[in-house]
């Protein structure tokens, strides 16, 4: 843990790393879909949904499009994915769109989560790193009880990962060089944007984050500088 | 507190409202000043330094200088205030000012900021909306035990009160209206600008932000929504 040694502040990737979106997803799409279109399965149905999530924000990435809370781009995604599903979106009240679209505010965490980021604390700045707006995560982390220090990313930043910027913003942010921060992600691709700017890096594998026939991100893949089991092996790997 | 029935945050004025900045401040100024100005009152001295922290906002919010985090400010500031006290700035070390300029993120709480706000938070989304830049808050809060849910202010919303922009983009954020959220301060002036914007008003007295001979703020100068005793009394107050 040599790299580690001047870590002042450990940032996170979160849907899939700190919460399971999919089945916190699934749960809310299940009574949403049991009204209008008996018989889908939820899970697939939040799948389609996600899949919508990286090219929305590729319209920001690009510069085609202004900077735009992720709450706005999960929104527009649920009226486009409806079709796909038999579900005419106009005629749908616009307020159980709404309603449905907050199941991103209503994630929970996945177990080792809330006691490994409690003793990280101790040592380390905590905040999320994800592409999440603000609101979201403050809505998630007050139900689930997650104990962040404060709530960075995309927002504070302007900038999406695998942006730069999203990065390099936050370190900014903190005051510390990127070096000094660590980001924690159960995504290869993500730690790797991490490490061309400069951060520190700790993989955690989420080998069900998109259910049980999952074929990415199964391990690392790269010598990262901490692979851990969980939040808590993590934890214990630096010593808390 | 009819007026207050849909307030789902508050949001917190930190220097005088919620930690004592005067003595946190004196306490780390008087081992410099042993150093460098023997006999020197560091009371005296911190109400110097921070008689120059408004006048250096001013430049940011007047459009003359692009938004500068307070840090920066604060730092800019002591080396000017030294000549007052007979100390050349040229002759002190600059780590020893970076280290003196830190004063600001460990100042103490008032005793009943942490019982108050740790009830308060079982209802409410609670962050402060202060001057002070993300970092000087982070610390402030992990040394102070402060339990902000997120740490807003003028460094997320690029703009220091009481300008509108510092109000309106922390209610953006927050996606909520401006009077769903309640300004809580020591600072009628604070309270003045954020009710011109639509946000709902607390005020607390503390008396002696200024020291025993202050003779600013020491009661609620119009109508607040809410004129609470102490951190403690507006979670009684709110039935928390």
């Amino acid at each position: 843990m040599q790299s580690l040694a001047s870590v002042q502040a450990l940032v996170f990737d979160v849907f899939g790393t700190v919460v399971d979106w999919r089945s916190g997803v699934a749960r809310d799409a299940g009574t949403f879909l049991a009204r209008h279109a008996p018989g889908t399965d939820p899970a697939a149905f939040a799948d389609a949904w996600r899949q919508r999530y990286s090219p929305a924000m590729e319209e920001v990435r690009s510069g085609r499009r202004p900077f735009t809370r992720l709450d706005v781009l999960h929104r527009e995604n649920l009226e486009a994915v409806l079709p796909q599903f038999g579900i005419d979106a106009a005629a749908v009240p616009p307020s159980e769109l709404d309603a449905l679209n907050l199941a991103w505010h209503r994630l929970d965490p996945w177990p080792d989560s809330v006691p490994g980021l409690t003793r990280l604390k101790r040592r380390f700045i905590i905040a999320p790193l994800s592409n999440g707006n603000i609101r979201l995560m403050l809505d998630m982390a007050k139900r689930a009880g997650l104990p962040w220090d404060t709530i960075l990313g995309a927002e504070v930043a302007q900038a999406y990962k695998p942006t730069p910027e999203a990065y390099l913003r936050t370190a900014e942010v903190l005051m510390l060089e990127p070096a000094q921060i660590c980001l924690v992600a159960a995504h290869n691709g993500d730690l790797a944007a991490a490490r061309r700017c400069g951060l520190r890096t700790a993989f955690i594998p989420r080998s069900t984050e998109h259910g049980p026939a999952q074929a990415t991100d199964l391990r690392a893949e790269s010598n990262w500088d901490v692979v851990a089991a969980d939040m808590e092996d993590l934890a214990e790997q630096l010593g808390l």
